[in-house]
Parts: structure tokens; sequence; C-alpha cells
């Protein structure tokens, strides 16, 4: 599986000739992912092939290096063939010489030829693994600032333009991905129940996965405390009356990413409460989905998203005030702390590593310092082929409650003694993923319940 | 979960003072374990302490160094808390210095300090991961080469001979940790059916790891190619006639591993041939377990065990000749290619980051570089304390046949023309877990079917 080519020989030659077209002229290294030793180097991490080297190299295989000669339009892999020794442990491996060439390229070079190639004028995107910055320090002598320093904004800008506009047959990918996550999710609102603990339900998710035939995109967040956003604590015993927060998305064999929020009862259904906030959330997923189509800054549709959930805390109490200038001030950052979506592809962030000044933003639209805002890594405006999530939630942090009632911060948005109440309450996010079309998106993959009606409704099979 | 210690502070406390009876004098330097981003930085692989760290430091939290100075008995933590903006990602955590103190630690200071006290002159562990050598790149401007001639044996050695006998604590961890391995491949072994893909049993594995609060000590193996020693990939179905070898092990909260190989009939007995060598391979098995005891060389059992296995292969008309003589030229090596077993412990090959030639061998057993030989980890006299695996089995690799037969080997030992037959059989291998004792040794885990007649009991319930 591992060795399979996702996509035609032809889609690789033209993704690549459509990167030269661009970039015109230079020599453009590309760094295929090594294995990582967990605690010690044969006892490897899961291998994770570096998104840009497989999308235009498309060799999902560790220890190799790409590189494109724009000047002569050359295209070189570099890389080892195994042993009689490796076939033992490992079995027999397709050469790299037919690897190569299921992704049209000829010329396959061994890795101790890399350094006659790769010289300090080549382009690099950024280093993201100390393997990485180990290799240009071993091979030209670069220490990690200066590696830092020569990466090349013009590679970054025109491996970003590419990517970011998803192919036909990219986006098939992705509608599998997300149906995989779906139907991951579908299992989880059949299957939450009081008195498990929340590393069981990882344990039911991950079988469910691996069942399609999936890996994750990311580590899962399952869990009761759904305010604490990047949760990966998974000890937690679930009670009847609490909240479950399930954040996971399935990655295919093609490494293309799905990426899904739910949020449940414990029990079979919410309290009032509980009912009235996913309510607004679900308000704010349906307003800022509304919104997408061509041209739209994402930051535009955050901010609505932000005004929907403002509004819908006034109704409970909590805030006050005209909402366009609550939301402009930054008010609903107390309870909305995160970006609304981001970009997502072979990446579940897709591109990620490749920086949010350029994936999310450009030139006339630089990212805002300010608290919340600084977490949108989208903000630009929506083009036709962009695959987006869409995942607005309310999350009631108490620490962040505490500080900026102290601070004395947005107390004429805020009622904070209505606030207050809801510190023990946890936090709901709603995601679902969208590929931006010719007038408006697409949600990509099946439907998954999300109305408090059909969430019910998959809850009464649960037990 | 990832804050608790698991053993308590004196535990640590005497850990580091016997350390430093040990060394003497010098300043010792433990690298703890940061996290590492599969395809962009933030998402990241589960985290993996370093198990050295951990045995010293208990502290399972990335971007943490230990030293230990052995003039002058202090022992410091290196780390930097969390601010109010990560408490609002990753939920409230507790302060360094509250950690520290549970291992008995009162020395901490911010990251930025490490360069102060950590010189070239500091005694440290082999690095296995890239971010390690950028680690001394970085802070002592050495290169790879640098680093790797710089790693102390002395501290090696002494780190080696504690860790390599096992406290009653943590053989009471390791019990555990087999006993969840024992349950996982139980469940396998009522679950493998024909028609399954082997990455949806891979599923079930996991999902009963996570139910037991574990994960897995290292990715499985789940395969019907049992030949393929280090196989790691799942796609296959699964047919009848088949064997399904299932080599995987759960890992505790607290780290601390199991690893457990059964091979099982696909469908619910195995042919004649299967049950032939399935024997042949348990007889080694059951014999190599009897001649364990301290001061028994592991390299003497591992050759033991070759000889059944090449007495057994006789009976199949396989082998032939003087099976003593057979064994010392290396005959048994055409299809039992890899060692009878390695240590366990924090690591499932425990301490395998500190180098086969202190972990497994000494000045006077050298580990040879013969083929098969040069594959077994462990080959010193065992001792009480001592936690290893013992795993033969039976292997026929098509590629190595043809290429011994080539070569005209060991043609006084094999019929190459009777083992032709077995081109397609696949391997068997069976792997249990053991704790030498004073006299003789105890069995890690609740005992898993493993004659035949209990492996067919068990496949019986699978369909």
């Amino acid at each position: 599986m591992a060795n399979q080519i996702t996509f035609d020989r032809q889609t690789y030659i033209n993704r690549r000739l459509k990167f030269i077209e661009e970039v015109k002229t230079g020599m453009y290294f590309f760094m295929g992912n090594d294995d990582i030793g967990a605690n010690y180097k044969d006892n490897v991490y899961p291998f994770r092939q570096d998104s840009t080297f497989l999308y235009y190299f498309g060799i999902n295989q560790p220890n190799l290096y790409g590189l494109i000669d724009a000047d002569t339009g050359k295209t070189y892999i570099f890389g080892d063939d195994i042993g009689i020794d490796h076939i033992i442990w490992m079995g027999k491996l397709p050469l790299l010489s037919e690897l190569a060439d299921n992704v049209g390229i000829d010329m396959v070079l061994p890795l101790s030829k890399t350094r006659d190639y790769v010289s300090r004028n080549a382009h690099y995107l950024p280093p993201y693994r100390g393997d990485h910055y180990l290799f240009f320090n071993t091979n030209l002598g670069m220490n990690v600032d200066e590696t830092d320093q020569h990466v090349s904004t013009k590679m970054i800008k025109a491996v970003v333009k590419q990517r970011s506009i998803k192919e036909t047959q990219e986006i098939e990918e992705l509608h599998k991905a997300v149906n995989a996550t779906a139907e991951m999710h579908g299992h989880i609102l059949k299957s939450a129940r009081p008195g498990l603990k929340e590393y069981e339900l990882v344990g039911m998710a991950a079988q469910k996965a691996w069942e399609l035939g999936c890996t994750w995109s990311f580590n899962p967040i399952m869990t009761k405390n759904g305010q604490t956003l990047h949760n990966h604590d998974y000890h937690n015993m679930l009670k009847d009356g609490q909240m479950l927060l399930f954040d996971g998305g399935c990655q295919m064999p093609s490494l293309y990413a799905g990426d899904m929020t739910r949020t449940m009862p414990v029990g079979k259904r919410f309290d009032t409460r509980q009912e009235e906030v996913y309510q607004i959330v679900l308000a704010a997923l349906d307003h800022s989905v509304s919104l997408l189509k061509p041209g739209v800054r994402y930051l535009d549709v955050h901010l609505a998203a932000g005004r929907v959930l403002f509004e819908g805390l006034k109704s409970l109490g909590i805030t006050k005030g005209n909402t366009e200038e609550a939301v402009n001030a930054g008010a609903h950052s107390v309870f909305f702390q995160c970006g609304l979506g981001h970009m997502m592809g072979l990446d579940v962030h897709d591109m990620e590593n490749l920086g949010e000044p350029i994936v999310g933003y450009h030139e006339n639209l630089i990212k805002s310092t300010a608290f919340g805002l600084r977490s949108l890594r989208l903000g630009k405006e929506l083009e036709e082929g962009f695959v987006i999530t869409v995942e607005p939630g309310l999350y009631f942090i108490p620490e962040l409650i505490d500080l900026r009632r102290s601070e004395g911060q947005y107390k004429e948005f805020i009622n904070y003694d209505e606030l207050e109440k809801y510190k023990n309450f946890g936090g709901i996010r709603i995601e679902d993923d969208y590929v931006i079309s010719k007038d408006g998106y697409t949600l990509l993959g099946q439907p998954l319940a999300k109305s408090i009606e059909d969430i019910y409704g998959l809850r009464d099979q649960a037990f």
C-alpha cells in the first residue's frame, strides 16, 4: 500500500511542469521525510511522508529527496535501494527506479550524490523536524538560524499557489477521507455512554478508522472538557449530564485528510443549558457556511461567526451591547478563542509547515496579532478549489474568564456575573469540511447528524 | 495521566543515588524527548519520553533535560512552565516545580540555562533522534560525528547495569503490560477469520489496547506473510488455509512494555504441514525456556533453540547431518535468521538505544558478525532480575533460500529440493516474556494459549 502511487504518472509530470512554469529559473530541493525512532532508532513512529514531496514526487517511502532544476527542466530523485539483508526483514520491495518511473522521473541517483547537486543556492521549504535541520547542517554546514534564514519565499509561494487549488481527483480523495471521517464520528455518536473512559472511545475510533483502511490525520480530541482546545488527555470517566467533544479525522492511504468535530451528550439528551449553547454554535456554523464563495475573505466569515455567537449569548444574558462593536473590539474571543477554520488537503491543516503568512494571508492582509484573531490560520479571499474546515465553537475556560475579568476587559460587552455561571460548562464545537465551488461551496463527504434532533436520533441507538 | 509519576518519590531519589555511587565523579546529562511533528510542527506524533530520562527523573512530559552532578550530588531539571496562552489550548498543568518535587528534585532551572551547565565535558548517552543531535550542535557546536564520538561509555555502563536488573515494582508493571498484551492477543485469536483484511485486525488490536488503558509498545506485525520479519504492511485479505502471525505488545501508561507473538490458522485449523512446523517451533520455545536461569549465556540458549529447530526439520526431510555441526556452521540461519530474544522493560527492546555491545554483550563476549547471530541482541549471561523475550521461529524466505542454494552453502546440512517445497509456506513465531528469578524463570502475565490444542480452542470461538 505504501508503495502505490495515488494518481497517474501524468499527474506528477504535469504538477512539476506547472511548478517550473511558475518559478521559471533556479534549483528547487524537496525534502522527503525519514523514519523517526520513538524511544530508540528502530522503534519508529508510523512513517509520514512530507506532503509537498508527495504532491510532486508521489512516492510514499522514507529517505528520499527530490530536486527540480527549473533551468534545464530536469527532475531528480535521490535514494538508495535496499539489499538482501533488508529483503529478509522487510520483504521484497520495488526498485526505486521502478517507483520513479511510475511518477515520470528517470534521473535516480544514490543518496550519497545529494551533496553534489544541492548547494546553498538551492531553494527549499521550511524545515519542521530536527532531521531536516540536521540535513542542512551535515550537507551544507548551516546551523539552525542560517537554515531558517535561507528558506525560499519564492518556492513557498509557488507551492502554495499550486497546492491551494485542489484538482478534481484530489477533491475525490478528500470526499473519501471525509466520508470515512463521518463514519468514524457516527460510530462514536452511536457508542458513547456513561461509564466509559475517554480512552475507550479513542480505541473505538481507532478501530473504525483501521476498518475503513485509514489511519488518523491527527491525534484525536476525545474529551468531556471541550473547553480545552487541544486536549490529548483521555483518562476521564464519562458521566451522565456531561458532554463529549470528539474532534478527529481519517487519513486515506493517499494521505488526504478529513477533519470533523461533533459534541454530544454523554447521556441521551443535553440539558437545557447545553441545548441553548449548542443551538448558538450550530447557528454560527450554518451562517458561516452560507457565506462561503470565491472572493469572500475568510477573516470576514470568521467575524460573522463571532457576531452570531455573541448575539446568541445575549439571549442567555452573558453578552450585552452593540454586537458589531463588541466583535470589532474582540469581546467574542473570551469564548471563541480560536479560528473559524483552516485549509485542508494532504495535511489536515494544509501546508501549515509553509507558514500562515502565505498559506492563509497575503501582502495586503497581514494576520492580526490580537488574541483570538492570531489563531485564525486562514484569513484571505476564498478561491474556487480551496478546501476548508468550518468549526465555530463556544468555550468557557475558567482561567481565561478570571483573567479577562481581573483585567477589567470588555466590561461593556460581557456580564461577568452571568458568565461565571458557565465556568463549569465546558465547550462545544461543530465542524464540517467544504470545497469552494464556482458559485458557493459543496459539503465534503456524506452529511452527518448535527441538528440536536439528529444527534438525539443517533444517541438513542447508543445504549 | 501523562503527568502522573509511576513510582514513589523515594524510588527516583534512590535510583539517582545508586547511579552516583556507581559513577562516583563527573557531570551526567540526561536528554528528555521532545514532541516531533509528523507533517508539520504542531501535528505531533504521540509523545514518547526517553526511557532513561523517565527511569531517573520520572516526568513524562516533553522538552525537559536532567543533569546529575556526581561530584556535588546535586540533580537538576531544566524546563519551562507554560503560560496563559498554552493553558487555553492545553488545559491547566501542574507546575514543573511541583512535578520535580514529586521525584525529589528541588533544582529546577529554565531551558535557557541548560547551556550554562552542560559543557563538552558532560557525559551523555547515544542520541537517536535528529533533535538530539541538533541539541548538541546548537548548544555545544558539535556536528553529528563529533557528537557520536563523545558519547560516554562510562555512563552507558552505569545506566545499563542499573536498568538491566528490574526492581520488584518494575516487574509488577511488566506483569500488567504483558497481561494486557496477552488479552490483546486473545482478542485477535478469537477474531481473525477468512475475508478480513490484515488492517481490520490491526484496528481490533488497537481498540483492545486502548480499552485496557494502554497504547502499543511498537507498531504491530499482523501478517499472512510471517516470513517477512518486520512486516508493517497490512493490506492483504486473509484466506482460509493461510496462517496469520501477530507480533504486538501493549505499553502501560508507565511506559513499561509487553511483547508477544502468536501464529494461528486463518481458518479454524492448521493443515498438516503447518501443524508439523508449528510443533517444531513450540518445542524450541519450550526447550529454550527450560534452560533459563542466572549464569546461562543467552547465546547458548539461542543455539540450543537452533538445534531443536534444525533437528525438528529433519523429520520433514528438510535438514540432514550432524545437528551440532550444522548449528555451529550456521545452517539453521537459513530458516531462523533472527535472534531468540531481547531484553524488555521501559523499551520493548530494552535499552536498545544504549547499544548491544553493552546491553547484550560484554568485553569477553563480543557479538558475532555471522548472518543470524548478528541479529541476536542478547548473548551474555542471564542475571536474576533480567526481563527477556523468548521468540523462536521458522521462516521460509524465498529470496534467502535461492541465495543460499545458489551460493552452494550448507549443502551437507540442507536438502534444498525438499526446502523448495516450503518456499510458499510463510513463517511461524511464538513469543512469550520471562523474568529471570533466583533459580530459574517466571512467565510474565497470565499464560496465553500456545499449544495447538489451546489455539484451536480459541479459534473455535472466532466464527
